[in-house]
């Protein structure tokens, strides 16, 4: 009387698109919540709500450059070899508006970011001004109204829509968010996740091993992983292969987190005690076990008590990549954030959707927002870039580089673009 | 008498790279120094020396699949028409060797990880034998020796070289230094660099703006993008225009960092003093004032008491722009790290130097080396790369997914490769 031997193996193994989908619908849609957060402290967190700017920056009219504030119209027809001469009536330092006016026929000098004195609407450049002993300033050009002044709002206006619910934040958000004059930025509680190993072989660094045993490499390569990612990894130690001691850590688990990661023992063998534990414990238990992958196909997906959970096979590349594959989308949907299809700093491959202008001798770099095309992806220059303009790093979804020997970059040229922030996938771009 | 107003301007813009070249000559080659770090705190840091294996992963041999360990020479001529007896001597368990030995004829049951009992040199899976109630296990298919074994020593082998110093830490490679048993990692102290912001019309966020008055963006920015680099930025605060302000508080950050950004009073006029304070207190000073880049052309590069010292406009896309330019690269180097073309998540296109297989029905996670061919790159695959040869992901460059479809890459196809690590740029790529 032969009886087979228990292996039921994986009878089907689930393409690994469709056990991504069908386990992030347990995982529930993010923010979890959300903390108030200093900008300061705010890099790599995940925005719980939009940006939107609570006033103007600048928050007044500014000088752009170090020179004279002068009344536009007083300058007209001026050139050097007509210089037209203007009454130096005394000086606009930053820091304070002045309590002088800028009449007809006069001037007052200013320093770049110095606030534009009433009256005045334009800003003569040092390098075009002569000073006379006495207190006389010949203008040798003529100036345009707002010529060389960063206008109240050209940067943000109050009001704008920065930033969308679920952005991550980079070192130019930071800067912006100061800029506003934010306090505190609404971001995402980063989610909880448990990470336990299983197998009567494990043992923690620092131990010393007997034969037989191994060191533990997976809990702590997923709990570096899940702290890259923005989540906090809470580690739950090693159980032992039995199913009292299992039950026990995973119920403890569960309890403190928000999701919970399992490796080891995870298969369909004799000694693969957690599917059946994990199962025990509630609907819907696992939902995928065995996905159509290489290395990797022995992971199982689910949730128990409305708790994401994923069981890794005790393998490590394959655990380490089942993470990247499962556990990190899952962290990011708890973080309420776009799934990425690309990280910040990476390029790609776009057509300049109008001519990006540079500056003859210069690197330039200009910000572009992509577009999706039918051939790709579309780079339009941003129109306000001035070098204060510091929401072009934030509104912009890369750099494109214009090298000094170039004059710039034609419509419908090829341009690689680095990207200013993580690269939405397709569709998944947010309306701005 | 006419006399020419203050504004000598930049006479010259030093080429992008060039400044760069100049700039980084003076700042140190790192590491500073070098300070333990245990490895699951070592995320993101970078190797202060190589990191050899101080032991081989696995230290013994271990089944690698659910079954029987057994002779292979007593499995040859087996097959399910054929079965061919062998005796059940025992369990084989992880975590301890048996003290058993498998002899001609005799089989263990054996658990995936657990040791090789002696004398077995083979695990024949449990879907292909049958257990006999008389303790009797038919084998119904032949095995080679040392089928389904992991070897000792088959994923790193003691002495390996397994990173270069000046390598950053990801996940997996946290992972492997916990598998090799490693208590402590030898990293590069982070370098510590100043940030002080100097201007009459900044204050600090949380204050009530006066009129004239804005917040500081530029050193909340600054520090976040040093910290995401993994240096320790220094908070210097705010700093007036006024030249012993700036030179006391320049004066301190030189004495308590490794390096000093200052931003704002960096360019030639009248009210920049930054330039001339910092070029007052020592050689060699700027090396460079004033760069052809737009925005960001009025920078200064210099070192004051072999401390690297960047001057940042406080235009604030300028200054963020400059910090990618200037800040980050000193202080990757000030880490000891190589100069990065791509971060690690990015994908490149490369050739497949050889045919990479792929499973059929399988989405198949192919690690790679990507090296520099005269026509862009060449994706080689590793050619051992089972599940538990966590090396596969330290020692490969990145991950070619082959899609369920398709059975394999044919040598010469364009593939795209994502990143594992941060890929060197072309010639900075260490021997391994």
């Amino acid at each position: 009387m032969a009886r087979p031997v228990k292996s039921k193996g994986f009878d089907t193994l689930t393409p690994l698109e469709v056990a991504r989908r069908r386990f992030l619908r347990l995982v529930p849609q993010g923010p979890l919540g959300s903390v108030l957060c200093r900008p300061e402290k705010a890099l790599g967190r995940v925005l719980a709500g939009p940006l939107r700017a609570p006033r103007n920056v600048p928050p007044f009219d500014r000088a752009a450059m170090d020179g004279f504030a002068v009344r536009a119209v007083d300058t007209f027809g001026a050139s050097a070899t007509n210089p037209l001469p203007l009454k130096l009536r005394g000086d606009a330092a930053p820091g304070r508006r002045p309590a002088l006016k800028v009449a007809a026929g006069g001037c007052m000098r200013i320093a770049t970011g110095a606030p534009l004195p009433y009256g005045a609407n334009a800003v003569a450049m040092l390098e075009h001004c002569r000073e006379r002993a006495a207190g006389l300033v010949e203008v040798e050009s003529a100036l345009t109204p707002w010529e060389n002044v960063s206008r109240v709002g050209e940067d943000v206006r109050r009001g704008d829509f920065l930033l969308a619910s679920g952005e991550r934040l980079g070192p130019a958000d930071i800067a912006l968010a100061c800029a506003l004059g934010l306090e505190r930025l609404d971001v995402a509680r980063a989610p909880r996740v448990g990470v336990l190993s299983s197998g009567d072989e494990l043992r923690a660094p620092g131990s010393r091993l007997k034969e037989g045993e191994i060191y533990d490499a997976n809990r702590p390569g997923v709990l570096a992983a899940l702290r890259e990612e923005g989540a906090v990894g809470v580690d739950l130690g090693i159980a032992r292969d039995e199913e009292g001691a299992l039950r026990a850590r995973i119920v403890k688990g569960l309890s403190r987190c928000d999701a919970l990661v399992v490796s080891g023992g995870t298969s369909v063998g004799p000694r693969d005690l957690v599917p059946e534990v994990v199962s025990s414990l509630g609907g819907p238990g696992l939902v995928v076990h065995g996905v159509a992958m290489r290395p990797g196909y022995p992971v199982g997906l689910g949730a128990v008590r409305k708790k994401p959970v994923v069981l890794l096979p005790g393998s490590p590349v394959a655990a380490l990549l089942n993470v990247d594959a499962f556990v990190l989308p899952a962290v990011r949907r708890m973080l309420g954030e776009n799934e990425a299809a690309l990280p910040r700093g990476a390029t790609v491959r776009a057509r300049a959707l109008r001519r990006i202008t540079g500056a003859p001798g210069l690197t330039t770099f200009a910000r572009v927002v992509l577009r999706d095309s039918k051939d790709g992806f579309a780079a339009e220059p941003l129109r306000v870039s001035g070098s204060g303009i510091l929401s072009s790093l934030v509104r912009g979804s890369g750099l494109v580089v214009i090298p000094a020997s170039k004059e710039g970059v034609e419509s419908g040229e090829e341009v690689e673009v680095r990207l200013l922030r993580a690269l939405p996938v397709r569709g998944a771009r947010r309306a701005r």
